[in-house]
């Protein structure tokens, strides 16, 4: 087993745990709770709240309870913004990761309110998190602004508007720095502010988790071009359907491959770095690069 | 002019200028912030943010750029919830105070994010407004809490389950103190907490809140049978086409009215009680039930 599956298999029922549980315990209406469960329980590989941990972990922090509260915040924040992507006047998906989305089995009504209650939920956990004040304040201000309306909220309205049209590289970059890249850069800033981070290595944290955001969403328009619909469990080549630009798109195949890789040697580079500082092990961070690499058999 | 016009003369301004500014300075997307400054614009009464600064404004404390920041948030989260309440999906209304909705002039991917944004945005105001941070962390939990799973959105759930259903008056009571009464009891709670009071004052605030809440319901069920679409700006008679139970429908015109007379009441001796503990001016507040009543021109 990789590293990294090994510390998925790990981290990942943590965080689920905690996630499931305040939910549970949160939620008055029992169908808006399946609801929620639902999407919750149709997993994906919970990328971001497992790099927060990462990074707790990499400066030899605990992983503890709040850590895990900050964790499960995050993907909820993901989560909500997934089933209402998916809705049908936004992206009009019937899958996702090979499951029939939140709306195809509870409605469109349903849906809405599960993405709302999510979204909800997650300041509330935040809010409620065991941290100390001003950590729990800096963080709440933190993944609402990269949740928000100059983040992901924006990325994906200007995603909506880009349909259909031809976007520059420039664009592109722009509406996927906030779309996926805030929240991403958020998991990386955010464990560094649990792990009592300085100013300037939180900056380091940021330029790293920059170029990982961006190697994450190249990779994804190379997936997408590569692979079949079988492998990535949801219907193939949707971008190319809706007229999207994509990566392949403006840089061609070979390209975006290399935008990739020089993205993730980039991201190397600051890991490397960080290490000088000691207390630093990059390990696990690592792997993650490692996982975004399109292999050549994919 | 009566004592709630004037009050609510002098103080909406200052709570649109805390919202546009904030939107206006916190939106990287032109179409979002237009969506999202539509909605705000649309105005409405501003009962909840008045209702807040009523009451921190009744104990004789200063109602300073916090103080509205905390009734901005309020009103942002009222406003999300009207944007999405108003989709297809869901009441599916075309009109709102007399404006086409969100959707109708911006479509309804625009209007979910609007709807998403606002809520975030709501959250990130009150993150950063200037307020010491262990009173902002509680009115963080008590806000989110409130909109949350347990109570606006847990409400809207399970009104939207209601709906071509027979419900009891217990159902409907259950159904209305989590949609409209949760964000009602934030506003008068949230002001005592804001004027600093102690936690038996807070619980007779919360009390108060439940019995104004309440009648604010019923008064809206009430004069949904009895007024003309002109007259609210809105398509009357909305309720009895999607087959939802109301007060009227379940007591009778007569007895949903005496119900308000009632709840009423109650708030009037709650404000009577507050009164003896010196310091509390019930003007503002009382103006508030009397513009609950239900007048007999109505």
């Amino acid at each position: 087993m990789s590293k990294l599956a090994q510390f998925t298999k790990e981290q990942s029922p943590h965080i689920e745990d905690v996630m499931v549980r305040f939910i549970t315990q949160q939620t008055s209406d029992t169908r808006l709770a399946e609801s929620i469960l639902y999407s919750i329980h149709a997993g994906g590989k919970r990328v971001r709240p497992l790099l927060l941990v990462a990074t707790v972990a990499a400066f030899d922090k605990p992983v503890d309870l709040p850590v895990y509260q900050c964790a499960a915040a995050l993907e909820m924040v993901h989560t909500y913004s997934l089933i209402h992507d998916d809705l049908p006047a936004m992206d009009d998906d019937d899958l996702r990761r090979g499951k029939p989305t939140n709306h195809t089995v509870y409605g469109e009504a349903m849906a809405i309110l599960a993405g709302d209650g999510l979204l909800t939920a997650a300041f509330q956990l935040l809010a409620m998190a065991e941290l100390a004040a001003d950590q729990k304040i800096l963080l709440l201000q933190q993944l609402s602004q990269a949740a928000g309306t100059k983040g992901m909220v924006a990325g994906q309205a200007a995603d909506v508007q880009g349909e259909n049209q031809a976007l520059t590289l420039e664009e592109l970059m722009g509406i996927h720095a906030r779309k996926t890249g805030e929240l991403i850069r958020f998991a990386v800033v955010a464990g560094g502010v649990l792990a009592n981070q300085s100013e300037a290595v939180l900056v380091e944290l940021d330029q790293f988790a920059q170029h990982i955001g961006l190697a994450f969403q190249i990779r994804d328009d190379v997936l997408d071009v590569i692979s079949t619909t079988e492998e990535l469990g949801k219907v193939v080549h949707r971008d190319d359907a809706l007229a999207k630009s994509t990566y392949p798109a403006l840089l061609g195949l070979e390209g975006a491959k290399a935008a990739l890789t020089d993205e993730l040697t980039k991201a190397r580079q600051i890991l490397a770095h960080l290490s000088t500082y000691g207390q630093f092990d990059a390990t696990v961070l690592a792997a993650f690069i490692e996982e975004f690499e399109v292999k050549e058999n994919q």
